[in-house]
């Protein structure tokens, strides 16, 4: 009885809102008609247009002989039901791309069933029954937020083959499939609509997008103003609160890639319907920002920083990148250093920005990506801390530097303040863990975060980072991390020197933490040498300051002999992160002298030590503790601690040397260079940490006021 | 006073053994004097010989600003002196070669000092001061071996530059350098030229290819035929003696290839200067066969197994393999898909045989290499045993797998027999340790073999291969492994089912292990099933039978749930390599039903267990216990035990499915198919397994006839 009022309801305001108004040209989207011809041309003269493509048509011809299903939902993530619906959401967009551009009537003819059978269906589904307790559901999936991203792709799909359909067809299609689908997105879920989140522009992209194609001026409104139509909510007060000015959205570049699309996807589609908005000028083109900064965040061999929650094989390849840089370069900045990306993907978008990249890489123009020093900020007035990034060398070989001192990321933040990364040589050195999470691995939590991403990835400990009284940074509370920005970054970066300083004053109570990390390029090395130090002030007594170093690849050398390993091996801890610890040995280090050496990647890491504190240990470290269900993947460290003081001075050099032919089996450059890397004892405000490199005597000098690392100089001796 | 006669003895000698004769014409090895306009033409014209000539060019120019240093001998391997002769001789024939194609005299006269250079200082040089006890010393380096590799060079580097040389020139060079260096290779270590070994091999190719560029017969006939003369030593005898008529070296893959170059180079020379040999005719064709062993013995991805002691990043893209390769093709058999391995390695060598390679390729002659499945008998008869290779599938997503059951393999050899490998998509899934080693890296004993390539690597434990109580094969006993033959291999490769079924009754005394691989290619798979079944029959009481599984990747899925993991790790045993694993977990396995499933580089492996003893379990396992240097490499694996029996069966089959797409996140194929995987109770002389894949029930009949696997039968019920 419910479902007849529903349904007489649902006819009366189909007779308020008309169908598409026929004089609206389609498609209107990422391909548009006066682009067609052109696009369809390109398809056969550029490479990369063509390949695009081609990999696209394959995968659409795989599925032409199947049979087409639209099972009624049943599975969370992972699973049977819903990744079947995930395909056929690309399968019916894929194939409308196919029919615009080969004009194949198969393809229409797919894509249209498609839309037709989930019209049939859409209304008899109720709330997914796999849906999470506190989490907004969808019909189609077991979250709202893979809803919303069914309907941003199949009204992408209809924009692409609606002047080709009858009337009737037009009707069924949007009277019981996206009409109902956009009120379920922005009625029933009013909540997660109006969210300033990820997914509120999920919904809100999904909604306004179906507004512009079905000539729907209301959704749009509501899209861009929020549902009260008071821009306290909706797309452009999105841009204002998600991203930091220069384009850093807070969650970390794993799902910045993720966030993009909805924002790139939506503005795309106003740029076209309401060019009068100047949509990609907003906010001092924020839009472009937001995209160079994710590529600002990947290293060189294209894998994005893993910083917070992050699969660690995601890379500038994903699809959502290649659309955004697409429209970057296409829409907004066409600026050559973006075809270098686009190279580096060796896939467009088939649309219309996709022809123009691909048409101007075939013509020449592209340059080599700028990878930069920089400082990204964060905040939404860019004065809440943010990632500091040094850069050196080619892009094959280089060295990069990355110090995380952002706001906390919400839910997919980690505890992991002053965390520093190294990647040299196109590989990983000193890594970050990233989720602890096996995406669409059913049989791990379902594909979903495993618990060890909250008992271990997210503690500081799996960071390299400063950790005090082995508890995680906010005693890892998110609330709490929120709550409290880093005190502060700067980036210094001069020819030869270059360095970032970060603090945090509230990660632990009545401390204070602060770090520098500087690159210093001498004439005698092929690489910069890397001075890392970290202070630590107390207003009491501290048990025990930790700075981890995880790293790939094998100890080779120790300044320590005769290490006396343990027999059996017991947890370096209880709790946040340290029982997943094995200690494997500990020997004590002194002030100064003591190194380990990495080989990693066919190079050596040289690790020089030195500390002010008498009680100062190295501990070997193999991640795997508790872990009946072998979740975690094995990972070795160094945690360096030291021991009952009020401050701590950590100060470490590393020095990278070795050009090791594993096909010749020849090595050259194998000796290390640098010697005595020492602190001078501290003096009033500042510490002075000196070394020698070949003939020369250098000398750092690290100012302490406030009691926080405050500046640095360098000087030769 | 002593060194006064010396010096009379071999003015005396000289007046005999008259200089170069000047109607020879030069060069006259891999380049000879006819070749060499179209070589200098052909260094122009095609793309592969030129960028592989210009690599040389470069590495020679990097070395022309810098000043020759022949310093006098005193560093053992990876030390400094060392380094600098093994980049001295490598400089000498780079230069050489440089010169004969570009005819510019810089690199002439490069190549002249370096040979006057050594030519003054040779003589002053002792043993050298590090030599080895029980090994015999080089005068350059601090073992034979290596001073026989810098003659083979530089005796190359003269050919290629004599005919430039003054008769002075000549003189010195020949006199103070080549004369001396070949007595004292000849005859101050006449046991290493007249062994049948590989370092006889390179004695021998040093000496014989010296003789035949210097014109000394007698030199040349003693290289033949043994320095007595009586075809008991020397090339041809080697050339019996150190391979299996299929080409297999006893050695393994790694050593095959450095074994190669020798014989080789040496084989070229008499090509060359004694076509009435025809030694590449030579046994059948033997060389051939030893070249194209090598890379039936290399994986797809270009990696040698890693069998016996290797160095694990070991690829066809070494040196010794471009030569061999290119000789192979242009001397003995233009096979063209031996083009496709010098594809592959994208490298020719610059030389006669480099260019036709090249040429080839560019005129479009090349056919991918054919990876077969086929049995490589070991044994100079052949009836030694031997390695089982079973590919399936493309190139880029090859399934291969390798069941090992060759003779010992002398002083590097493992006791692995009955070993199995898993590669499959690129990568390896079930690996071999290969060595452990840190190949020219100081810090790690300097350089050589670790004490742990004995306390693991070798031990039978270290391998995927049948271990009785905790003890290694042949009790560890070189000797005793040398002595007895494996029992038996063969393989059988019919359409849809391929195996390999090995024994051996003498690695544990009165104990027979046998093992079948089967792969069966079933319409609904993409990849074949492999069943893996070991058995193990004893005359007396077996306390544990252990077979490891070390693998790459993670566990996601095991049919256990709940497992509890040990809170503290100990090592597994105490001895035979069981000393460096800790024990993670263990559980019983049921006699069926219980599995494991590996992810390894996206692609899921399910791994059946089946047995019929009710003292079963899993013991999950990570290596680096009593590993006080860090000296081993984290490595995870499950040991399956059997206790307390007489025999014992264990039959795994192994399911590959899933296609994980980490770009666009999403899996597909990512259920498993097959079930009730079960051993039917065993009858006399024979035991069945069953399982049940989609619809299909299929059964394997395993006769065990005399106790060993003997035969496989598989039906579909």
């Amino acid at each position: 009885m419910k479902n007849y009022i529903k349904y007489v309801v649902r006819i009366f305001f189909a007779l308020f809102f008309p169908l598409i108004v026929s004089a609206q040209e389609y498609p209107s989207l990422l391909i548009t008609k006066a682009n067609l011809p052109a696009l369809r041309e390109g398809v056969k003269e550029f490479p990369l247009l063509e390949s695009s493509f081609l990999d696209i048509q394959r995968s659409v011809d795989a599925e032409l002989v199947h049979k087409l299903i639209v099972p009624t939902p049943k599975d969370a993530g992972g699973g049977y039901t819903h990744e079947l619906h995930k395909k056929n959401y690309q399968l019916l967009l894929n194939s409308a791309i196919c029919f615009q551009i080969t004009q194949d009537v198969q393809y229409f003819d797919l894509s249209k069933s498609i839309l037709i059978a989930y019209a049939n269906k859409y209304q008899s589904w109720p709330e997914h029954p796999k849906r999470k307790e506190n989490h907004p559901s969808g019909r189609i999936f077991w979250q709202n937020l893979n809803d919303c991203v069914w309907l941003v792709n199949a009204i992408q799909a209809y924009d692409l083959i609606v002047s080709e359909l009858s009337s009737q067809e037009r009707e069924i299609i949007e009277k019981d499939l996206f009409i109902p689908m956009g009120e379920y997105l922005m009625i029933t879920h009013k909540a997660v609509f109006d969210k300033i989140h990820n997914h509120g522009t999920w919904s809100i992209a999904a909604v306004g997008i179906t507004g512009l194609v079905l000539n729907k001026p209301e959704w749009v409104n509501k899209s861009l103003y929020g549902s009260a139509l008071d821009k306290q909510t909706g797309f452009l007060k999105q841009l204002d609160e998600l991203f930091s000015p220069d384009g850093y959205y807070a969650e970390g570049p794993y799902y910045q890639r993720y966030a993009l699309s909805p924002f790139i996807l939506f503005a795309k589609a106003l740029h076209n319907h309401k060019p009068e908005l100047h949509i990609f000028e907003y906010r001092n083109r924020l839009l472009a920002k937001a995209i160079e900064t994710v590529f600002q965040t990947s290293y060189t061999n294209g894998l994005l920083f893993p910083l917070n929650d992050a699969i660690k094989d995601k890379s500038i390849k994903s699809n959502e990148l290649v659309l955004s840089n697409n429209i970057a370069y296409s829409d907004i900045d066409t600026n050559p250093t973006l075809l270098g990306i686009a190279k580096k993907q060796n896939n467009v978008t088939i649309s219309d920005a996709g022809l123009k990249v691909a048409r101007d890489i075939f013509l020449g123009k592209s340059k080599e990506f700028d990878y930069k020093t920089i400082l990204i900020r964060d905040g939404k007035d860019g004065k809440k801390g943010g990632i500091g990034i040094i850069r050196s060398g080619d892009e094959d070989t280089q060295q990069t530097l990355v110090l995380k001192n952002t706001t906390h990321g919400m839910g997919h933040g980690h505890f992991d303040r002053l965390n520093f990364l190294l990647y040299d040589n196109g590989f990983e050195v000193f890594p970050d863990y990233g989720a602890a999470r096996f995406l669409n691995i059913e049989s791990k939590s379902g594909g979903h975060y495993l618990k060890e991403n909250n008992t271990w990835a997210k503690q500081s400990i799996a960071h390299n980072t400063i950790v005090i009284n082995e508890a995680s940074q906010f005693q890892g509370n998110v609330a709490k991390a929120e709550q409290a920005s880093p005190t502060h970054i700067t980036l210094y970066d001069h020819d030869t020197l270059k360095y970032v300083i970060a603090s945090d004053s509230h990660s632990y109570p009545q401390i204070k933490i602060s770090r520098a990390l500087v690159t210093i390029q001498i004439n005698e090395f092929k690489k910069p040498l890397i001075v890392d130090v970290s202070y630590i002030y107390s207003g009491k007594a501290l048990k025990t300051v930790d700075l981890p170093y995880y790293y790939i690849g094998q100890v080779v050398d120790q300044s320590k002999k005769n290490v006396e390993a343990n027999t059996s091996l017991h947890s370096f801890g209880e709790k946040n992160g340290y029982e997943h610890l094995w200690l494997n040995s500990t020997y004590p280090l002194q002030p100064h002298g003591d190194y380990i050496t990495l080989l990693s990647n066919y190079k050596f890491y040289k690790v020089h030590f030195a500390s002010e504190s008498p009680n100062n240990t190295l501990n070997h470290v193999l991640l795997g503790a508790n872990d009946p269900e072998l979740n975690l993947l094995p990972t070795r460290g160094i945690v360096l601690r030291q021991e009952n003081l009020h401050e701590a001075i950590f100060a470490q050099l590393i020095e990278t040397y070795g050009d090791i032919n594993p096909t010749d089996e020849t090595i050259s450059d194998a000796n290390p260079i640098v010697k005595n890397f020492k602190i001078t004892p501290k003096e009033k405000n500042n510490v002075n940490i000196s070394f020698e490199a070949g003939e020369n005597v250098f000398q750092l000098q690290t100012d302490l006021t406030n009691n926080i690392i405050s500046n640095i100089q360098i000087e030769q001796l």
